[in-house]
């Protein structure tokens, strides 16, 4: 159950616009393909592709014919710039790029030293990643009660981070292995439909019982007291004005709903998701092609010539979040002073 | 522009499963027809299918070989079960269907009288359809200030109807007759996207400024200050205990978001959707079949054996109902007030 693999000097991931239909591999061999993958959608989730840019920069390390170590941080130097290109808001993308590009520049070895390091650095960034999904997972299961319906959007499953346990999943995974009868409600996730196409997919894997219903239901659902709470991911969380949470579009709009029905809101993300450097208005809310929303399967369903407007993400802010689970405890209001006690 | 039209013994529709890519007619010549395409959502819309239902049953009395008065009203009372067992929500299915029964069971003369009784009550019931909708525009257009972006879920325009107007879109063409800029955001409106495939074709073809987004977007959006209003449709509105408003699914959740950003939220329909003789208990909402929402364009999205739910309408209570637009005045809360004084 990964997500993204090193395989000497090769990376394979699971191409997920080909779920849940089929199951296929892509093999990476340089840095280029990895940002394609990402921008294509075929790794997403803001985990994964955290561990798919610091792949992405160990197999130039790897892979490259450079002969000094200068020489090779300036090819790091341009993957990192590529990577970073792909997609303007999940954190987990610069701040996995950071972690490494920090260690080549502060790196004072020859050329072969520089390689391992970079390479170990990307493995030990998914073992991380899966370990503090796990830590999550025990966090965020001690909310679920026996019995309860878990509300989510998108897929923030084992799909969306390095593998195995997932952030929100997570806590679904746990809840289950302690025993506790739990099953979910999926929102469909349009455009790309990853709360259908992942998330169901991925829970069926784990016997987790899971009904999918379109993302405008959400309020017919939560009125009738189909969901007893949410737990979502999260791309980036702002932390300056007091944790501010990107995630795909349709999160903000089921944090109303669930507000106005008193049904608690959680956000699952580890602490590579946050972001400290940024305000709420500097951070771009990706826009996607508008053909992903007026074609499905290829087929035309808006009119030639008529407008779409496809942003990816949504913001919600701190007041309509009940918990943030991170890995090193649940997270509550106000933000600004749990998040001082947790950070270090 | 009509969407069912009766043409001496034969019914011609509109194919909506087919917009926007091709619109082609489909004939009818009994009740059955007419039957089946409202089932299979060749034509839907609340007025719309109420004008179907009164059509099939003078398709009925056109065709039908009865000899006799009560040989007719026995084939009549046969279609009307036939016609009103297709679709359990929308009200006006089930009282355009009593106006014709109501008509043929006091009728007293001969059969070629009761046959040409009910084909005129037919057609009249689609041209006091298109003089409501003309009216409703005229109500709604004072609503809407030069400038306006007007929010709008499925598809509330003529093709909803008997045509020309329609309900919620009647509103905007008014205000671009009377010279105000207006534009529309749609919500696509999943499973069947008649925010997608009907309003933006429709207002396309009016020259009316439309954007799609995806139905997630909709607290996004609003939380940019994109939409100034939003008027939607109505399948059934349940008058007793003060107007609760059944409409496509979608509806409950852009008025939540609207509420909370003060984003008034307005209903457009005819007094033929008004159910005066039931509680809001007493509804069936249509439970559609799953694979509307696991296959799209004949591509299976959700993995085989996973649950779906898909709940075809939602139910928004009166307090979140800014107003209700009908073609005798706009009704405002308390409604069980305002609606006495419209009623007659």
């Amino acid at each position: 159950l990964r997500t993204i693999r090193w395989e000497e000097g090769r990376v394979l991931l699971i191409d997920q616009t080909q779920l849940p239909t089929s199951v296929c591999y892509i093999e990476c061999r340089n840095a280029q393909s990895v940002a394609n993958a990402i921008k294509a959608l075929q790794i997403r989730g803001a985990p994964a592709i955290g561990v798919a840019a610091a792949m992405g920069l160990a197999l130039t390390a790897h892979n490259s014919l450079a002969r000094t170590t200068e020489e090779l941080s300036r090819e790091l130097v341009q993957s990192a710039r590529l990577l970073r290109a792909t997609r303007p808001t999940a954190w987990n993308l610069f701040w996995a790029a950071d972690q490494v590009m920090r260690l080549a520049n502060g790196y004072r070895g020859d050329v072969e030293g520089l390689r391992r390091v970079v390479v170990e650095m990307a493995i030990s960034i998914a073992e991380e990643d899966i370990a503090a999904n796990k830590a999550m997972g025990n966090y965020g299961a001690s909310l679920i009660r026996d019995g309860d319906v878990l509300g989510t959007v998108c897929n923030a499953g084992w799909l969306a981070t390095a593998g195995e346990y997932g952030t929100a999943l997570g806590a679904v995974k746990v809840a289950k292995e302690q025993g506790k009868r739990v099953s979910v409600l999926a929102l469909e996730t349009r455009p790309v439909l990853q709360g259908a196409r992942l998330t169901a997919w991925e829970l069926k894997q784990d016997g987790i019982p899971v009904r999918v219903i379109v993302d405008g239901a959400v309020g017919y659902c939560v009125s009738k007291g189909m969901v007893d709470l949410f737990i979502v991911g999260a791309d980036r969380i702002v932390a300056r004005d007091g944790c501010y949470v990107f995630n795909k579009v349709g999160t903000y709009t089921a944090a109303l709903v669930a507000r106005r029905h008193d049904v608690p809101f959680y956000v699952a993300a580890p602490f590579s998701t946050f972001d400290f450097e940024h305000g709420v208005k500097e951070v771009v809310v990706e826009e996607r092609e508008g053909r992903e929303v007026s074609e499905v399967a290829g087929k035309r369903v808006v009119a030639e010539g008529v407008d779409v407007f496809n942003p990816a993400f949504d913001i919600t802010p701190p007041h309509m979040v009940d918990g943030i689970i991170t890995e090193r405890g649940i997270l509550y209001p106000p933000y600004s002073v749990s998040l001082q006690r947790f950070k270090h």
